[in-house]
């Protein structure tokens, strides 16, 4: 078959010919309809960052991804030939203390398909069957492979009930742009997004929001505290961004009481003011990592489906495989001009 | 009447004449029994840190204290002269959206007695009646002043439940040592105890720790790790310390899935591996600041009054008024060869 | 001034002169702007039911009200005359143990205004300081009295989070039309609505509910089970009717594991299949009464100032207050043809 | 091999050979060390109630049951042969909307052993590896099968918080028993049992009940009442008896804003004040069926091996296999003279 794959320890990838995986019995093959790129596939393209610390050439990458089931394993329960599927990316062991205690997202003994085991960019993939999420109708089919990302932001914006909150995205990536109709859609009074790129606050407006700005404006907290009368800070700040300066800011412009969620991730330590910030306001802080398997992804469904929330906007670009090496300039270019790339054979 | 007070802009403090002071509509007066030093306290009388900031003098400080009630105000609900009350530090306004969201611990527009109004190292304070906790009973009477730090304990250890879960404390201080017999008499499996003083970690196994450590043990990892078997961390880290280190360590030793107390306060900014230690292990961070009003105190009295905790072991010094300074002397002690000291008028 | 007042022990009520009511130190004159009639209301001025155990004429009643202050006891925090505001029925102590631990609709000496005290009906009303909740713009001031049972709808429906859960609104009555959009603003994939009064079914479909069906329909389980495709039950059901049968079936429609709201009032003791409606399919039941206070304000005015919901359409009837007798008619109509129905003075 | 088995549609048993249960691939094959009689299993017996509709001789029943892995299906992971393992009743799908929600005990297929299946009473059993649980070390080998209905009372007790709660524990049957010290391990300030049999108020005393009182008493509500002194009720009820007097006294006794576990089973329809005790008293009624899968398990082995709790003297009885005839009639007692009764091959 073919595929992309990351070819040596070097930048960049090749688009040719590999074998098709051979499932084992646990497993579904999957032929790919598309997959997408996320920002995490990035440092493995460029080899960059931590990809050269996990990542061992030759290897299909990608964790994003959807198709038809067009081979069962004979442990794979519920499925049938012709079955449309999404895919969770982390595939859990099922056995461990977080798998049994309804953590699996936190799986001690995790495996991420495309980093870990061959991954989406290509014809075939072979994933656990656990790991497939069956579509009952065709109304997502052509961009299934969203809910990967999509069960992201759903997870970070609604860990807490959002009705009545002042929600502050900081990040406007995709996971961010998903956030702000989650979380008017799930009863948020005022959604305020972040960005520093044009092309991305455009997209945050037609993703919803109420309120768009830049966060390099040096007005930007007296322009939030306009919004927030006589509040002493947002609700909620959901980080999507791991910038430093983002984080920083977005924990200052807490009210007391108030909801972090940490999901951006930074390069390296962070200072933070920890007594002020964290402490003195006594707020609430989450990690976020994957998606509730499958708490989010019903959630998901409902919302994609009922129409509460359209992602369409958010996915700016689709090129063929063997256009590959543009989908990733996009995903490269320095004034982020683009929402989510797919990518389909 | 006689109170000890910061006298002026300097190390120290005096002890002298003062007026007794005259109570609002809303406020009671009373005739302190005891006092205790907390340290938070330090730092007023050693006038470092935070303190020549906040603190304006001549001031009374001192904001643990207990005593009976002898002189209440026209709007003062619900009290009779002789009620025995302990205090609730934080004068919260009841007004502010986080009053009336339940957080009243974290009034936006709190006050803390002993910092903002005359506090308890005298032998009358006024204080406001919604601040008051009537004893029903003798029992605690003698140590009702340590309700206060107890509170911070009981609302920082069981911000979620405990039940099976093993829980490390960083740092013996009073609240530390308060948290090891609340963990244990909430149902968890095993408290783990850690400070550097030799003193404090005596006192940690006489509150029942199930493991007592120095953190600077160069083997103190996989003394824990022997604890833990086969699982990947702790559950629940309760940070007492505010050690830069100690803050450290504990987000390292903590599991996929994690729970962390921020209470301890560093004294500046901290770096922290955000990426790895609170994004990627999922984890849950809480702030904590006071305790919940009145929601911690009704839990508080319970543990103490049904023996669930016996609090004494913590208390190990008693000092007279008179004798303040060798009181402040035994909190300055560089080997913190104390746990709760209290001063009687 | 002119107010309607139960007279006398018996059906009906009167319109005429009664004293201003003299506000105490904690209280504030309100200068009614309009009040509404609800069900509860009902037993009183017919005479039926409970009221004549509780009501003690000659009173007014009527406790959804609004209005504008117009007079402030020495001890009525944080309000300035002509200040214009909705009013929370529930007068709580603040003393109880409810009410010290975020019960406060709960309140274990609970009094209602309009039926322990004098209430809306009337020109002029004195309400504790505490009850009143500020309107901070003009957006619903035509309407305000409903945030009272607004409220019941709020705290009803939301007491868990409902992204992406079918719900069953069980009685169209005005708690029930709000559930409906209240639920659909905070993520609810399907609501659907019962109610035997073809006028209510016509107002739910106003509402926004995606179904709207007879419950009398002696196939609508089999209607119901075809929208839920594969799933054993419905998610949560909002019980707002309190009949019997309603009570019955909508039990038996929960799916295992599912969520059900008592609200709705029942005149007598009803039969319930315990062991196989509750225990086996590991129900969870809220009892509501009231409103959180003021947690539930806030929502309530999230959801009514950011638009996400319109209440506008169930408020079908407004009267003088000359002219009530037309309103009470309407209210205790067979057929139901009402839905919230306002007084002016 | 040999077993306890239902021969036919009449009440009693036969104890005989069957043949050894062959594994399917997901399955382990258990010899058994013991089971024990769950209240559950005597319609089966005696051929009473539910059991005459539901199962199906010839059958072995008995699902409480523990053992050594002695054969091991292909499909069966994380186990080998020597294994000691307590069994887990329900088998839940994995696949069904409960499952994938975090809510397998109430699995919307689920089939439970002893009932569904081939069950405990017998010298060898087929379960699916899923449902089994392994331990750790010997210190509960001898009444390991009792970790089943400990678990009911586990997930019972503890599916809200109980620190400083007073709880009612109605009924006193070895689940009702096992409550008591659970509560009381995990914070309650108080425990109340009750039990109209005199040999199991005594075993609620030796499990450390603070109160134990027959509900027969005709002053039982004031003995209560003496206990709350100015509180309005209990904060708890967990309800483990079925009696329909029991459970309309248990909702009576409940303070507002209180917490109902039903767990114990009423034979036919009950009838219950749903507007006073459900309703206007705000509870939150919890129906409770087998365990949480796996987080209650983590619990009880936390639990019983922390010797936070002693479940020894709730096992009162210990017969063989071949003298199942007076196990069953101890069981029997009209004066409920037993606690759990265990069979050993």
């Amino acid at each position: 078959m073919k595929a992309i794959f990351k070819h040596k320890a070097a930048s960049g990838a090749q688009y040719g010919k590999v074998d098709i995986p051979i499932i084992k019995k646990d497993e579904i093959l999957i032929r790919i309809n598309h997959a997408s790129i996320c920002g995490s596939d990035m440092p493995i393209y460029n080899w960059t960052g931590w990809a050269p610390k996990r990542i061992k050439p030759p290897m299909v990458f990608g964790h994003e991804l959807a198709g038809e089931v067009v081979e069962i394993g004979q442990l794979a329960r519920d499925f049938n030939k012709g079955d449309f599927v999404s895919v969770e990316s982390h595939i859990f062991c099922g056995l461990c203390y977080q798998c049994r205690n309804d953590q699996r997202h936190v799986c001690s003994n995790v495996k991420i398909i495309g980093l870990d085991t061959p991954g989406g960019f290509s014809e075939y993939a072979a994933i656990p069957a656990r790991c497939a999420w069956k579509h009952t109708d065709n109304s997502i089919k052509d961009i299934a492979s969203i809910m990967e990302p999509f069960g992201n932001a759903v997870y970070a914006t609604l860990i807490e009930d959002v009705v009545a909150k002042t929600v502050l995205v900081s990040g406007c990536g995709p996971q961010g742009l998903f956030s702000i109709p989650i979380a008017k859609a799930s009863g948020a009074k005022t959604v305020i997004a972040l960005d520093t790129a044009p092309y991305r606050r455009k997209l945050a407006e037609k993703m919803g929001a109420d309120y768009v700005f830049n966060p390099a404006d040096k007005n930007i907290e007296s322009k939030i505290r306009k919004i927030l009368k006589n509040r002493d800070g947002v609700d909620v700040v959901v980080e999507m961004s791991g910038n430093t300066i983002a984080i920083d800011f977005g924990l200052h412009m807490l009210g007391f009481g108030g909801r972090f969620t940490a999901f951006g991730l930074p390069s390296k330590k962070i200072e933070i003011d920890y007594s002020n910030d964290i402490v003195f306001k006594g707020l609430r802080i989450y990690g976020i990592v994957g998606r509730e398997i499958f708490k989010s992804w019903y959630k998901m469904e409902s919302l994609l489906k009922s129409k509460a929330v359209d992602p369409r906007p958010v996915i700016t670009h689709r090129f063929r495989f063997k256009d590959y090496k543009k989908a990733f300039k996009v995903m490269n270019s320095k004034d982020k001009k683009c929402g989510k790339v797919i990518l389909v054979p």
